[in-house]
């Protein structure tokens, strides 16, 4: 018998199947406490000498942010927040030898940028339970970075992203952001501007536009304040996945107001907040997707995907490209619409 | 300085950064040994009632295989090999209801068949040990579902699979592999299709066949018997991941002689029995890419990919699609040759 539904992407060729029929609960996937290792914290005050300096530096001076840049002789120790380069960077970037980015059909050079933002002085402050003052210094500092090395020539774009826990792929628990500024347009995001471009030109309208439309009052709505919606996607590749878009139209998150900033940290601290309280702080994923070139500009609409990592991909879904969802979109969005509310009145109160 | 090198998949627009620069070293990822869980082992000989009624029993008869069915009321228990219906299918087979596989553009049932195979009795044979007479048993079981599977009017796609060990999905320790029938040809199999088809329009030569020209020889090549050559793949999206493919052109894994079954058991056991002395039994993926379709026939090889789960996909795999391996391919193979030619010398002596 069959009654588990296999789903399609709303625009990529991505299918996932949703097994109802394996009958888990999102409370199925409860973390234990995982004993925390000792060592010295490499990202906490006092310890800046073991990074390299920092390409950006938040002060507080009189209530104020002051922003610096620090000298390989110096580093600040009083800091709201730094960017620093990635010690052993993925992409790194152009020497004179290496202006020649693309060597053959085959071969490229790893040119670009990567960066790590440490996300507060305080070890223990992740998004989930931030102050949201800190979460919109750490919303500036993705938006300062993304203004910066986008203009650099061989930057095509920038992906700023988030591994929560140790299972999700941080090796240091330091709460901090990463950002990849690579010299071309990853496949998933060039899928999605082609697919955008085609689904623009047949309905003259953006398909993410469309999509809200539609989630923001079906059974797979999670929250919204006056600029933000979240919901679980229709084709969740992960179980108790969601995404937050800006309800204005903007294909590249450098658009955002300052109004925007401050409703996307207090989005992002609520869900985020909620999916810690609903199964005990489980590690996660999460990746902006936005797009730097203008041709982009009216038919794709940036947003934030959070992947919670409680299934793993395996034989199946590595030599098959389709994946497997024990929960279903609409029973992850019950789940959490009603944790972000409870965050919402814990945070008012 | 950026000397990472960033490569494209032999055919798909898969993109890889070869991260020479983290100076990891495959022994870098050696596992530590995990104390083993108790409890019952339903796939055990004479637990055989803990399971579905199996839809195929290899047996010993004189020295030659039996080929049986169980029925609801009757298990057999002396057997070598078993082929079980998955508890929890993810695909299961068609009901009167649900004929109708397609819904709408964006929905589909999950029709078709999910099974496991129990690869020996003995709780501890895994492939990378097992007698060689064992994995020819394995092969040929795989062999016998997929021409049962590949029959049913409903079955576009049959992907055959491995997890091995906790970290890599498998839910239970007892040596098995995995068959999943789908209603339609899976995202990757698909792209590699259309990819293979122009291919062959532009060169009339199967993709495959060349890379096998120059894999068999070069900086990534792993292990060669009469019919079955092993290599890195140029573009590997794993640490030490290798691929096995047939010397002789065949697009259907069902098109092998019985020569070839015993060349493949002996290709995976020295292979997998390398990777595991290597590094001390590492979790892995592996999938046979196998097409069914006719149209497949000239243009299409199948292969097994092997997938050792040493490094874990994070934020940024996930949201762009692109891929971070830490050990170059002609690494892995410098030191994936060295220990399979040494497992090949431990089995002859």
């Amino acid at each position: 018998m069959a009654s588990n539904e296999v789903r399609k992407d709303y625009l990529l060729n991505r299918w996932v199947v949703i097994a109802k029929e394996r009958k888990k609960r999102p409370t199925d996937f409860v973390m234990n406490d995982l004993s925390k290792k000792g060592g010295v914290c490499p990202l906490c005050p006092g310890n800046e000498n073991m990074t390299p300096p920092a390409v950006l530096v938040y002060l507080s001076e009189d209530g104020k942010v002051r922003k610096e840049k620090e000298k390989n002789s110096f580093r600040y120790n009083d800091w709201l927040l730094r960017v620093i380069p990635n010690l052993y960077p993925v992409f790194a970037p152009p020497t004179q030898k290496n202006l020649l980015i693309k060597e053959s059909p085959e071969l490229a050079k790893a040119v670009g940028h990567h960066e790590v933002i440490v996300e507060s002085s305080c070890h223990k402050e992740q998004p989930a339970t931030a102050r949201l003052s800190q979460l919109v210094h750490v919303i500036n500092a993705y938006l300062d970075r993304l203004a910066a090395l986008s203009k650099k020539p061989y930057v095509k774009h920038v992906s700023i992203f988030r591994n929560h826990g140790h299972e999700a792929g941080a090796s240091l628990s330091h709460p901090h952001s990463q950002l990849i500024a690579t010299p071309f347009v990853p496949a998933i995001l060039e899928e999605e501007l082609e697919a955008s471009k085609s689904f623009w030109n047949k309905n003259s309208e953006c398909w993410l536009c469309e999509v809200l439309k539609k989630e923001a009052s079906g059974p797979r709505f999670i929250w919204e304040n006056s600029n933000f919606v979240v919901f679980a996607p229709w084709a969740s590749v992960n179980p108790l996945e969601f995404w937050v878009l800006p309800k204005r139209h903007q294909s590249n998150m450098l658009a955002m107001s300052g109004d925007e900033v401050k409703d996307l940290a207090e989005t992002m601290r609520l869900c985020l907040g909620g999916l810690r309280s609903l199964l005990n702080d489980p590690p996660y994923n999460f990746g902006f997707h936005t797009i730097l070139s203008e041709d982009a500009k009216d038919c794709y609409h940036w947003h934030l995907e959070v992947y919670p990592r409680l299934a793993i991909w395996a034989g199946f879904e590595k030599s098959t490209g389709m994946f497997i969802n024990t929960i279903s979109p609409e029973d992850a969005a019950t789940e959490l619409r009603s944790a972000v509310q409870a965050e919402k009145k814990a945070l008012t109160v």
